[in-house]
């Protein structure tokens, strides 16, 4: 994706060009409030054909929804204040082709008050070290995690974390280990004991991507797209 | 989609097996709601229990989502009474990578005043030739339709077409002939005429197959599945 996006831009630029993204998104994880920066581009172009340009070279899996002029200094990661995650889950026993691409399917029903309750325990600064990885082996898993917190809207569950920052499939992690919680299978009172273990052993398993999506990014300026309550 | 149903069936039954679905689906339609009648069905076999393996059998986009038995002499498709489709068209300037495989993207705003105008005057029976063929030259193309409206939820346009049967590509062709009424480049007056005409050259052009879904197909028993107003 972020390959695309470069080639994209390169070929508009008429020379190579790197970007930046404010959070990482993986292979089948979804973004609708990505920010992309790229320091190398011209500044005489006007920003909405540099979006109409992405939009007509790039395929049907990248849209360019707005593009503007960084002020001096600011850098899509660096200058994120937080980032939003939401995990879609879909509580049904058959498959659902148009959601299969974007929900993990769990066929009974979640306990949403065992899980906000296990959720609540994760929020805070904490040394996320069972819930992921950090790039280099000594770089500290510390993260301050602002919302962890799951609402249901008929058979979909979405689960909406933010945070300064995350660690290498935090996200994913938690959600892994908040489902445990939502099936009975770990309890409430066991996550102080799993941030304290730092061995991803002790959280659960890591929810598969694609019910994962980056809906928006933090900056001083707000949000990089409209927020609301059951995004 | 038919044939890997077929082929998971087969399978299932351990002989080669024909089915019936109850409305058209072209390449690139989806369905919700569709029906699908396997009458060399063993009649020993738990319906719950051939559902359960079609949907470990099919791939992705495919999803039984319920299983019976059938009355004697009932028949998917001769049985249904009407067909319900729902054609979403989605109002943007930017694509939208979660909605291009089930939207067609229309980068203004529709007037849905002349839209609706225009569909008042396509609902009831007709000679539908203008909109669509049947598969033998000479076969009646009267349908009767009962409802073709359109609604706006935000950004998404929703046509809703229901009709005792439709003639193949009818509701793309209606809707691609509505969508030039909503951009003002046919008048709602003009309907009548397209009607009369019997000539395809007279509506407008066949709207993509992704906007388009099956989305229910009523019998003497009820919907296939519940229908609701925003459907």
């Amino acid at each position: 994706m972020q390959g695309d996006l470069e080639i994209a831009l390169s070929k508009l630029f008429h020379s190579e060009v790197a970007t930046y993204g404010a959070g990482r998104t993986d292979a089948g994880v979804h973004a609708l409030g990505q920010v992309v920066g790229c320091p190398e581009a011209p500044a005489n172009l006007d920003p909405l054909r540099i979006r109409n340009a992405v939009n007509g070279i790039c395929g049907p899996s990248i849209a360019a929804t707005a593009c503007s002029e960084a002020p001096e200094g600011w850098h899509a990661r660096f200058s994120a204040r937080s980032r939003m995650y939401v995990y879609a889950l879909l509580e049904s026993e058959v498959p659902d082709p148009f959601l299969s691409r974007t929900t993990w399917r769990r066929p009974g029903r979640l306990d949403l008050n065992a899980l906000n309750e296990a959720a609540g325990h994760l929020v805070g600064e904490h040394d996320f070290s069972s819930f992921g990885r950090v790039p280099e082996p000594d770089a500290p898993a510390t993260r301050t995690l602002y919302e962890l917190r799951a609402v249901r809207s008929g058979n979909l569950v979405r689960i909406r974390a933010r945070a300064n920052a995350f660690i290498q499939q935090m996200v994913r992690s938690l959600v892994g280990t908040l489902v445990e919680v939502g099936e009975s299978r770990k309890s409430p009172d066991s996550m102080p004991g799993v941030l304290e273990a730092r061995d991803r052993s002790a959280a659960g398993p890591v929810a598969p991507p694609q019910g994962l999506c980056l809906v928006a990014v933090e900056y001083d300026e707000g949000w990089s797209r409209p927020v609301d309550p059951i995004d």
